[in-house]
């Protein structure tokens, strides 16, 4: 998306607070949210960065009579800071950018006089928000109002919906059948006494249908919802966006499509005493208002499809294996020619800069089979900008690699056989410092502490972030996002229930095996350089003992950690050998797809320790 | 308490269900509680005990009309099947037997018919817990009662309530002025917009008067109620138990006595528009009940005090640090003793045993300055008793010490100082078994792990439990209590807000500065032994970054570790460092305090890894 400058910007709230007095409003909430409460939104829904300007994919923009504010949290700071520069916009951090009502009341609260009308669209607001948006603004004397759509006035350019054709994810890959599916579905509905459900998530309903779409950029989904009840499963996501033999397909499993828009008249007519299993959080409150009201609702956090989703069945766990050895092949062969090329012809001259690294880092990907294509934008950053989490190369910021520093690069791609996502740090340009040695060192040490980790069944996810963070706690350093989210399979790269984080635990969030999640701790130094090393690892079964059945984590991504950059000394004993062992396993893994130079530098790379070449590791 | 055989229980339990029947009752649940919510109860409200026999400190009984179950956590379990062996009485295992209503209503509801009524008495049940049953209970079509004293006809020796004199607990070793307590509480009570605060704590009341009694064993607490407005701080504690001079100080500070009984009528007294706050999970139904209508609840959880007692001053931390040395020193005197007498003088004959343990080492504290009494009932278990957490010795059970196997003593004191609570494990008639070693090399693992952590401020401390567990999980153990409580200063044993466990934790359990916690990971081998290592830990600041504030922990508790149980080739460099470490602060604190064989006994017994004599360590 192109960002239009500051002025411009200025102009689209300004036209906002014209359509806010009209309508009797003190203040607009801008949030980034779609009907489906997707993490990344299509054209359509991006109201949040074209009002003003901020691209980041969480955030949320609040407009009062005289002021603005950006509410976002502490991933996003620096971006926010460096894009809203010079705007007349407030840049607030919170908690959690996902829900900032607490702190967009606090915010709001002082300049709202008694009777105050507050409005956000009531199509992307979900219902949970809507209750708490609500109940703080009537503290305060406010109303909320999710009615009108002031958008419409001003955002004349306003891009449609999408409507592009969907596409199968067949057997083998996909694991299980449509008709599986929708059996376990229906199996948990019975179990919690529902008789429907609705589901607006929409990687839920990619992974019911076995379909997948191009309507959200990196996410493989499509605009749907879905209805299922003890007979029909309904999938409004608009008929002529599958074609002919698709569909009857789909009939034959059970499955009917309707019109997109058909959702709100369909619930409406829901017969009276109808068992409705819908999870709050993540259905708008405009939807949810269609619902009549002789209608139960029964209330599941989360989606029961959530917890099916998350779990892969040993077939689907074979598949993706097979795309991080590929997806791992290719990182190789994308390292060789970076290193190749990273010298300009003349000095000043050519040469790669960060925005060129997705590029080159995707066309090496899809050189392999099974690819579909980049599971995000690339984090490509150099030196202090690798100091930014979610960092993301414009042709405005973009640094040339040259000099000495610290590359990050967190990268990822779409496979039939599953969804990757690692991120690795590559000195350029000479030896790095002790301190980032240490730095690095000590992130990795995270990283091994939490991917060997052994733990009961029943364990909630973030109750494992501390492990992560011990190393780093230990010399008084931190980051300031989760330690791992979970992945999809085909589908989106951030899903749940699994997290590791320093947040409150919910039950639902208990690591199950089949669970993918990632492994990324990292050190931010602001200004100058920054460390995250991630890994892939799959949940499973450890054993059983007296004390319990136990879990574990095998590592799933498959890409030489860089050895220059460690302070061997601070490893120990039983972590050289994690990574001596990760190594033989991803030259293993890796050596039968590779070969030329991209096989001779996994060797160099995966040699152990104590047989590492001088130039690998520091004197 | 003494033990009535199993037919006395048969027979309480029918006599009950005789009451229920003329009540027209379905169930009667009989919790392990008081009008205060007290995890050590008074004789008069150990109805619970009275009527199934289970001495265990806390337990649910649930009687219906034809069945009868103990609810109970993982730490009781054992005890609670030995104790009520042929007994008619089904043991429920529960995660938390503290709030164990999800798990009584899943008992009681198939068993229940429509209209049915259960009772419980709402002088001892906390409104909290009233909410949850009455909803559950609905759920199934039946009812709560909380009107109804079922014990007073069948209960007829119930003994009295306690009316003995109460003391006071003066500065130094107090910390803080009761006017300074009282300002503090009045500063948060006017932060939570209230004017009045109705605490039950029988802790924070004793806090807050810097009084303390004798009502509940091993507590040093009173029954007492107290409420506080702007102007009066009203303690309902009976007139006659403070002498003259003392009242007369209390009401110089501030403080009015009144009658116990009378804080239903001041409460009923309360003006309209009062706005109350109260902590719901530890004020009775039927006190709550005694509001007047227009009077409106502010909910704080938990108490102010909770949080203003937690967190000593450097005042109190260097009085504590003084007490845990004396502790330290008696438990020297206690080892020696109890390596000479364990041989009998012939075989077979004399000798020690379990129950002998608690009155011995009671006895080595008592000689220490500002000793006060026992923190706890001592849990001293021998080989298989050892397994279970929470044994205590009696008549019936106690074992000999004799033949080859592990002791864990579990004990603590309370000092003007403070309070001390540790556990050390010794094996005892010859070297222990490999197994053993490694379980004890693991749980000290766990312990220093935890004890040598640094974290961010703003960290809830159950996010921290699974750095103790890690070092057992690896090897598929586990141990099912959590790995800490807070301590109080002078006073409970137990307290909050902070706790170490795998729960969800709350925003009041963020640790402090100032805040008292033990570290005692554990290994339960059931009928064979256990292991149990406990310090206890004071949380202080450790330095701020530019990551941010981070605090430690400094280790309290001063007594060696037993080394003969040590699996060195376990330990890496850092852990034998700490070890070491440690040790020499015990032998500088405590050298000053011994003299003659118990400081030979420290001497020794706190020499560095490396220089230990062959008996303490394995070959």
């Amino acid at each position: 998306m192109s960002i239009p400058s500051l002025s411009v910007h200025g102009g689209r709230i300004a036209a906002l607070r014209v359509q806010m007095k009209a309508a009797g409003l003190h203040a607009l909430l801008v949030p980034s949210a779609d009907p489906h409460q997707s993490e990344y939104l299509p054209e359509h829904w991006r109201a949040r960065a074209w009002a003003c300007g901020f691209s980041g994919s969480v955030g949320l923009l609040a407009i009062s009579g005289e002021r603005a504010a950006l509410l976002v949290d502490g991933r996003y700071l620096l971006q926010a800071e460096a894009e809203l520069a010079g705007a007349d916009v407030e840049i607030v951090r919170v908690q959690n950018s996902r829900a900032p009502d607490a702190d967009v009341l606090n915010w709001l609260r002082p300049q709202l006089p008694a009777g105050a009308q507050v409005a956000v669209d009531g199509d992307v607001l979900a219902l949970e928000s809507a209750r708490h948006l609500a109940q703080g603004l009537a503290q305060a004397g406010a109303v909320l109002r999710i009615d009108l759509d002031l958008l419409a006035a001003v955002w004349v350019d306003r891009p449609a919906l999408p409507a592009s054709e969907l596409w199968e994810h067949a057997l083998p890959e996909a694991g299980a059948t449509r008709a599986e599916k929708l059996a376990a579905l229906r199996w948990r509905m019975a179990a919690l006494g529902a008789d429907h459900h609705l589901s607006a998530a929409l990687d839920e309903i990619a992974w019911l249908t076995n379909l997948r779409g191009a309507d959200v950029p990196f996410n493989p989904v499509f605009l749907a919802y879905v209805l299922v009840d003890e007979q029909r499963c309904r999938v409004f996501v608009g008929t002529q966006r599958v074609n002919t033999a698709l569909r009857e397909r789909l009939a034959a499993d059970g499955i009917e499509l309707c019109g997109y828009g058909e959702v709100g008249a369909a619930l409406q007519s829901l017969p009276d005493g109808a068992r409705v299993l819908l999870e709050p959080a993540r259905v708008s409150a405009a939807l949810q208002g269609r619902l009549p009201a002789g209608v139960q609702r029964i209330i599941a956090a989360p989606n029961p499809m959530q917890l099916l989703k998350a779990c892969r069945n040993a077939q689907q766990a074979d598949h993706l294996r097979a795309a991080m050895a590929q997806d791992g092949a290719a990182q190789c062969e994308f390292y060789v020619e970076l290193e190749r090329d990273l010298v300009p012809a003349k000095p000043g001259q050519g040469g790669l800069s960060e925005l060129d690294l997705h590029g080159r880092i995707t066309a090496c990907r899809a050189r392999r089979p099974g690819y579909r294509g980049p599971s995000f934008d690339t984090i490509a950053g150099f030196g202090p900008h690798a100091a930014m989490p979610h960092y993301s190369a414009t042709a405005a910021t973009t640094l040339p690699l040259d000099g000495r520093g610290l590359l990050l690069i967190d990268s990822g791609g779409h496979y039939l056989g599953g969804t990757t996502d690692i991120t690795r740090v590559w000195p350029l340009g000479g030896a790095p410092n002790d301190l980032q040695r240490q730095d690095y060192t000590r992130v990795l040490k995270g990283l091994i502490a939490l991917s060997r980790l052994r733990f009961p069944r029943g364990t909630m996810a973030p109750m494992l972030d501390a492990i992560a963070r011990a190393p780093l706690w230990a010399e008084a350093l931190d980051y300031d996002h989760g330690t791992g989210h979970g992945v999809g399979h085909y589908l989106n790269v951030h899903e749940g229930p699994q997290l590791f984080a320093q947040c409150k635990p919910q039950p639902e969030m208990v690591l199950e095996p089949g669970m993918v999640i990632s492994v990324e701790p990292g050190v931010y130094r602001r200004g100058q350089w920054g460390v995250r090393l991630e890994n892939l690892v799959l949940c499973v079964p450890s054993g059983e003992s007296g004390f319990g059945e136990f879990l574990a984590f095998e590592t799933l991504s498959l890409c030489p950690f860089d050895t220059s950059c460690l302070a061997l000394d601070l490893l120990d004993a039983v972590e050289r050998r994690w990574l001596d062992d990760y190594h033989a396993t991803v030259r293993r893994r890796l050596a039968p797809l590779l070969s030329g130079p991209a096989l001779d530098w996994l060797l160099t790379r995966t040699l152990p320790l104590h047989a590492l070449p001088p130039g690998l590791n520091h004197p």
